[in-house]
């Protein structure tokens, strides 16, 4: 009820506040007999690991995953897989001013007035470190699924006015080529450029990420609530400073006409275009699914703004600490983990529509 | 599991195809000793309804909602409520030819490798006829949350090219004074300009539902998975049509700096802008939250499409029956009773915080 | 949340009272392709049916259920199932007296406190009338499960004092052959005169259900919380009147040493005893299923009984209309039912933990 | 969906196998602001901890809990508070001889049979061991509840043929005056004696707890599928080795008579007699709760028993290790965490009801 669980059958279950001790978790429903790779799994850490490169937070920590249970002699059990990760670098006094004050865009105030308490430092259970679990439950969902075929392709299309438009199904050498991780160098190096310029300036900008998923079977999703669709929103919208989600042809359908957007079938039942983003009636139909996930500009930036604090007064709060100019670059790894936890939930929850 | 229940306290479970005896459901969690005005559900009902004006489907549907349970003496008892409304005006003989064709864009094919069996009738479970049932448990969260202030405006800011940008609270009376549902009157009638156009040339036309809610106290939505936007998201996107979801600033956040688009705080803990829409952290900070939806086309056209049936041959498919040009004015209420789904509910999981 | 559903997969959300316009549900999780006969859905509510022999209620209901969806062509779609009961014999002016009185030992005083509004009629939402829509769902259940080769036997094992003591399977027309629905002629004899004799007194004695389940393949049942036999307990307790529950050796394992208890394996799997009751830590053997459920006599008795009314005020209360001197009668559909539906849900939980 | 998880809005969440890293658990719905004795924690513990008696396993862990997250300043903050107890005494060799064989009335063979895998060190998950993380979430839900008046008593009523028939509330120290738990000295002599004769002789004895639950104010329980009892039976159900769950007057009710057992009205709204057990209609009634939970002997036992391997051959086995010649003194603070997450839940559920 929390809402700290995600899924039905494949389902996270995460804890953990950025300055306490862990960030962990209980992932239930991975199917039995799956042998796993682990290193992997930490690569995927890695991928969203603070200090991975100069366009980042500074931040160090290891984010090293110790698994407590559901993984025996190698290979998983179908028994909860409990984990987490240590919080190592923890400057906690980076955040001792914070005690009292609200940072603007920042969750201080709604938790505040939620619980009436709150571990202030660093924004506590609200602190994107919370991803940190999802990355290990989607590292280890990519790896199920991969037994069947489905792949995945996330990248950056967009930072700022720099965008890279384009919705084709690209490798991992591609993505991980440069440090933004856009497959297109020429519009890397731009949006690398740019991020170096708004950090200069004490600044963060928004960006957006692509996610492309080819090998989905036919027929995932649940009408009419659990569209496939539907649930990939929410999957993406939990994710920390997201603004917007749309499939396929998105918020570009609203200025076209049936004629133009309408997926004429082949006869192999596959289509000739795919502006329903493989999704149709909320269901897969067998062509890739593609969208599209909006990230506002981090809020804490390096300048200084006027705020307020518990008692209502007027206050400057000025960023401290290591902060993401931008924050697309490390949000792949996670839009491609929700993604992977929910395509494998609905996979699992396919399976019982028959006796 | 099957995905036709929606809410975890307020929730409606609905049922129903389109040429089905009936389409209803069980709503769950309504609060008890709450005086309900039926005329004021049937009014919605009427919003939703096909027929209403010249520029939506022309089939005919009384759509008078029968309650079988849960209220007593006028009264709500807390029990469930049982409803349903009548299929009507079932003309299934306009789909007699689709027995054996998918048409495109539409569910028929992926209802049918999922499930090896569907009701062609009028798109059958897939059909938006489903909706009605939301709009009675939307009317009924709506009469409870007036209760405690909430108040919802939801109209048409985009049909086609034509768009009216605003993130206004507009009274119904304005919104329902032209049968676009855009509170602005020049615009309206561009509006209905552009879907009578697309109407005669056998087209549909996208569109996009703007929602802003007042009266919200700060508190709402459960970190982290189920933040209020990720749920008011897979709501709207669940809604048939829908393509994409934005909250406040939405997908314009991606071009925005971090020094633009944080919200100051006033003293009381309002802010001076509100790009948040409302919610930060995934949390109602007590700021209108607004959000905006973006539908496709209908998928049905009155021009010939080619398509394939059940063998895989070609076939060429041509819309009969009567079908809508732009979907946006009819899906207004839609949009709100979902919303107010989301909000009361959210309400009421708020309130078990606490001992 | 307000706990109208039951089932994870195969979901059953019921609603109505017993003095409404009526009572129904809706069914998901059914497979789609399934043949039903409806006949045979209707003869177990008629088991259920008051009126149906001379030792149970005499009120008249016809119990004819109506279904609205889900059904295409006589066969399931795998979209929910609504429906519904009508209740027709609604004699309220038998109830008008209760309106300000709570019944002993009946539901009255805490719906009250609970709510502060019920629907004083025949109990409301409290009465057991709602388990017709259980016996639809059960019905349905037992139909799929038929497919797959598991059956049921139901019966009455003790009325008061008399007791059956047996753990066979039984065939429905041995079940059927007496009025008490014990499948032992002569303990049939006993308790029906019994059964007449507390009639007589103005009172109501206790009883209990046998329950057996045959054809249940190894493996159904979720570790750790959601075992086998605790999900079947809640089913059976969640049945009106029902204050106890035994799997197996239930109460009798207390006394018993493990070298008496333990069921010793037979090469092929099975086992030579079955003390287990066909569950072996939470999760089905293979082995019948066999588990006891006790019942409270009916608290409505015709003698009068001293009281309270919503002031807090002396009383005397004597039951007027026409009730169940016994309830195990009626109460072996309902039983066989809530098992059925139990099992369904577990084979299709079951069906989702491999890819 | 996998099961390992217990509650709707209190709820825990747990993992681990007996004789891996550790066995630890989320703990979602914990009311913010509540200053929690880890002490008092630490003391549940160590009831149920192996080698606290000379009639109890002789196994040695400190079991001490660790929490990772959701505890701010000694407070808990309301977000899920993560934990584990580390596995200390692993003697995984004395398991070795297992990995191929059956134990009779273990669950190796479904386990086996429903996975395909096993960790078969000492019951891996479907050992006793993962109550340890029910009574971390049982003791937090005890201290909740303590600061709104709800006590709980719960005692060991019987082993074997030796039973102390009583519903009183007794009070801790009563309880822990003795190795067996049972608050009557006299009983529990005859007891302790009857578990070291049947220790002896290599062989378990089966036993019943009683637990009584004082300061449930009236309302708790969700009509109709989530009546109080129904879930608490469940809880107990859902417990290693418990075979049976009674309510009130149990299975005792089958051979009263309604004039006999009905619970008649003080005029404060208590009532002068409690077969009732504290619910009615599903829902707490003020009064005292009150159920037993009966538990079969342990299977492992001292003694050669016949079994079957992986392959279906005949082969012997004898316990080794360290085990409990009768379980109920350790489940003592099993069965009474359970029922306080059960209590604490539906506390929260009923939150909801109104706005």
């Amino acid at each position: 009820m929390s809402g700290s669980s995600y899924g039905n059958i494949f389902k996270l279950t995460s804890f953990g506040e950025s300055h306490g001790l862990a960030v962990g978790g209980v992932i239930e429903g991975v199917p039995p007999g799956i042998e796993l790779d682990l290193d992997a799994i930490q690569k995927e850490l890695d991928r969203r690991k603070p200090g991975q490169s100069a366009i980042v937070t500074q931040r160090k920590e290891s984010d090293r995953v110790v698994f407590q249970s559901g993984i025996f002699e190698g290979k998983t059990t179908g028994t909860p897989i409990g984990f987490y990760i240590e919080n190592e670098n923890q400057k906690s006094n980076d955040y001792a001013h914070l005690q009292d004050t609200f940072r603007p865009s920042h969750a201080d105030f709604t938790y505040e007035k939620k619980y009436g308490i709150r571990d202030y430092r660093g924004g506590g259970r609200s602190s994107a470190r919370e991803t940190v679990a999802r990355v290990v439950a989607g590292a280890i969902a990519k790896q199920v699924l991969a037994k069947i075929g489905v792949r995945f392709s996330t990248y950056v299309d967009q930072v700022g006015y720099v965008r890279f438009e384009n919705t084709d199904f690209f490798d991992l050498n591609e993505i991980e080529s440069n440090v933004v991780r856009c497959p297109d160098q020429a519009k890397a190096v731009e949006m690398e450029a740019l991020i170096r310029e708004i950090r200069k300036a004490g600044d963060t900008i928004g960006g957006a990420v692509r996610c492309v998923v080819e090998g989905v079977s036919v027929g995932l999703g649940e009408p009419v609530f659990d569209k496939l669709h539907a649930e990939l929103g929410k999957a993406m919208l939990s994710i920390n400073a997201v603004k917007g989600f749309e499939l396929g042809s998105g918020f570009d359908s609203v200025v076209k006409k049936g004629s133009e957007l309408n997926d004429i079938f082949n006869e192999d039942g596959t289509t000739k275009s795919n502006h329903s983003g493989g999704i149709q009636g909320g269901i897969s139909n067998g062509m890739p699914i593609t969208f599209r996930v909006a990230f506002k500009p981090v809020a804490t930036i390096m300048q200084t703004q006027e705020s307020i604090n518990r008692e209502g007064e007027k206050v400057e709060v000025q960023g401290k600490g290591r902060h993401d100019p931008c924050v697309v670059p490390r949000a792949v790894p996670i839009v491609e983990a929700m993604a992977a936890m929910v395509i494998l939930d609905f996979y699992l929850r396919n399976k019982s529509i028959n006796l």
